[in-house]
């Protein structure tokens, strides 16, 4: 077996599924064979992490670590987590781990750099938007990131609960006017800073896909680079 | 954790991921937290099912086996493999197997049988084919089983290996016209005998659903069955 890739998925489970899609789209790879080995654990149970974050429920803290240990177990030296809210517990997640992780946040903020970007947009979670996951990140390379007012906030989050729920329609019926409104303000690009926000945009990321960052797709093209990469930087063969 | 579902995937990867979709779209389910817990181990270097059928090249035996150990070792209850031709092997599997396993094999018949038809056609694999995993079962329900002539099923097991090279247009070219005659010949529906086949013909699918029994679907809709059902009947718990 190659190297493994680890998904600690489940939050929610779509995105999951999309970040598994998006490991095979990116892969060169013209038989089975060719694909980038990879074991996925969606056990969704993990405590809602905005609601943690906001209200101080109960933290997803354990159970994320318990899911990365079957991952780890079951042979995995780099670990992924399609869930930019759950990016808060990310150094705490990393003390824990023996194997390489790399976070969707760095991946994000990586391209939006590249890119030349000084003035971008963030839909998120309210909970990524109020613990400044990317703000802080972002400030630091001295890059502009507006975010939606209150009400309109409220309402991405709303379309984020609604796509989870299974309601994919007032999903999009409730994000499309806010993002309108924010690539109007004269943001250069919106960060998709929530991995259900590319399921929900799918359609306008077809057709208009310079003017988003989805950070599921960032992180996705980094880990296709630590599978190709010659040298191994894995904790566990340090 | 409730009851963990495990998908020993990877043949090919595009439809490991498939089957996952499916499994989080047939969940009755309003939150993360709503969705079945799953495994799955997609790793894509099992040697090719239909070439070792064939021609007796390398067996992909030792490699299911192995992955299936990591999924019950990781807590898995419940085994399923979205790869028909991999079912050659289901009984050998279940030998080494502590837990519960489903058949796709046993899942479309079913739904074959419980739909009443009697004369059905079959697109999979040549290996699936002359190994006659399905006909075989069909055959003693009495239900007529038609394949294509031999020209036309080279022509299947070609658009099969471009979808899994990532050419998923030639596949389709390849594939729409067989599948028309096979219509054409008076088959009531059409078997997707092989877990690349949904993904080639998903627009057909998407307008003329009543043409085709997914054996991925069916497959996806026992296991939701299996872990909605109030008894526990998997061997690790007899």
């Amino acid at each position: 077996m190659n190297r493994l890739v680890g998904i600690l998925g489940g939050m929610g489970p779509g995105a999951t599924v999309d970040a598994m899609q998006k490991l095979i789209k990116n892969t060169p790879a013209y038989r089975d064979q060719d694909h980038i080995p990879m074991i996925a654990v969606s056990i969704p149970d993990i405590p809602d992490r905005t609601q943690c974050i906001l209200d101080h429920s109960a933290s997803p803290l354990e159970k994320m670590i318990q899911y990365m240990k079957i991952l780890e177990n079951a042979g995995a030296e780099c670990i992924i987590i399609p869930c930019n809210t759950a990016h808060y517990w990310f150094n705490e997640l990393k003390l824990h781990s023996r194997v390489d992780m790399i976070s969707i946040i760095d991946a994000a903020c990586q391209v939006i750099r590249d890119k030349k970007i000084a003035n971008v947009g963030l839909l998120a979670t309210t909970a990524t938007i109020k613990a400044q996951i990317y703000q802080r990140h972002l400030a630091e390379s001295g890059i502009d990131c507006h975010i939606p007012p209150a009400a309109e906030q409220s309402a991405v989050m709303e379309s984020i609960y609604a796509y989870k729920s299974g309601d994919a329609e007032k999903a999009h019926s409730l994000l499309t006017p806010i993002k309108d409104r924010l690539l109007r303000s004269g943001v250069e690009k919106i960060i998709l800073g929530c991995t259900e926000l590319p399921l929900i945009l799918q359609q306008e990321i077809k057709h208009a896909p310079e003017n988003y960052i989805d950070a599921t797709e960032a992180l996705i093209k980094k880990t296709v680079e630590w599978y190709f990469a010659p040298i191994r930087g894995n904790k566990a063969a340090a």
